[in-house]
């Protein structure tokens, strides 16, 4: 049985968490905080960094959301979430490294920073214009889904694909801090709406970080 | 023809050079500083950031260095670079994501920062602390590598692959820029020279960046 290491507004293992559920690989989950974990987590990952996948049994050890999404993509033919020619594998690819780099860059991670780990760990309140600048860059990133829902049926292309779980991973986490206003991005705000209403983002609603209450929308499939 | 918009200190043009020349793959380079692109270089990456291949006659852009790196290995045969069962491979997307991801934040980044962008854009200096905290990180990541290469013939393992492709591409440019201190890292040591005596690896040492001399050692195979 693969044990995914994470904590709730990890983005990289929710992206994870929706891959595998996508296709219907069972996991177990084992919470552990990056910045406060035990020896027994650096060991699996030197780099100190969730997601990690690890099956006890098997002694195998995945580290990094994209190798681990890689790696189910070779090993399970169900549900194929990098697909199509290898031009269509590289629009998927850039997709999601776009999120998970420069989204994470701009939006999740100064929201995390500033909302969760001030909070948990310094119990400091946030910075003010570091979470405006975080807002206002959110605002450009759905002008680009926006753009991209315009012009196909998902991010990617014409089917659905791992670069709409790395962004809807992405989005959710800073929708859970507060940091999405979907005003003026319909397009983004009905693709969005979609994915949360997949029984594979279920459980990721229902996912609680302790000491930081979501916003009554978050769950709301509707919303 | 393939077009790589780069820059000489960009690590990871660097990389997609290296799989790029291994795989015998042609290229022409074409010079681009994301911090000052022209209008055309942001439509063919909204992101704005380097590598971009473009195919000009057959209107194909490829994005990202890994998804560039990725589609290379899926369509050439030739110098298999993400090779091995499932596992094996998902080693070698691992230390990919560790190099490019880690060391760059931790050492090239910041020395890119320092020593490159403040010197071109704002004309200042660095600032010393920030050059130790690199230097020491890189002393780290040296660590790592050493001992990596204590238990394994390459980095991920008994192949050649693009772990050390793209952990070489970082630590080239971090050694351009004075950063990599070889003392106590034998194993690494021995290691990066091999690489730097590979064919693929000899237009990167002649690659110069304006402005920014690189130290006598640099491009020395022997040293
Ligand atoms: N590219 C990696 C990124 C992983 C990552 O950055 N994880 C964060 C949590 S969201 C982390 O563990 N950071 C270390 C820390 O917070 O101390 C992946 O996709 O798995
Ligand atoms: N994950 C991306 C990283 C690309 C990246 O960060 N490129 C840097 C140059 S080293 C960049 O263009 N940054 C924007 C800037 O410097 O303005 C890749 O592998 O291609």
């Amino acid at each position: 049985m693969w044990h995914l290491y994470h904590f709730p507004l990890c983005p990289f293992s929710r992206k994870v968490q929706l891959a595998m559920s996508e296709k219907k690989v069972q996991f177990e989950l084992v919470r552990v905080y990056p910045w406060n974990a035990p020896d027994t987590f650096q060991e699996l990952n030197p780099a100190g960094r969730t997601p990690v996948l690890h099956d006890r049994d098997k002694q195998r050890v995945l580290v990094d959301s994209q190798a681990i999404c890689e790696y189910f993509e070779e090993t399970e033919a169900a549900a194929p979430l990098i697909l199509g020619s290898a031009a269509a594998r590289a629009e998927i690819r850039r997709l999601v490294a776009l999120f998970d780099e420069c989204f994470f860059a701009d939006v999740t991670g100064p929201l995390l920073q500033e909302k969760m780990k001030k909070r948990l760990i310094a119990r400091q309140s946030p910075d003010s214009r570091t979470l405006r600048d975080a807002m206002r860059l959110a605002h450009e990133h759905l002008d680009y889904v926006d753009w991209l829902i315009d012009n196909r049926r998902w991010l990617a292309g014409a089917q659905l694909s791992l670069a709409d779980f790395a962004a809807a991973a992405q989005i959710s986490v800073a929708d859970y801090l507060g940091g999405i206003d979907w005003s003026g991005h319909e397009q983004a705000h009905g693709w969005y709406r979609v994915l949360k209403s997949r029984p594979s983002f279920a459980p990721l609603l229902k996912q609680k970080m302790e000491g930081i209450p979501a916003p009554r929308h978050y769950a709301d499939v509707n919303a």
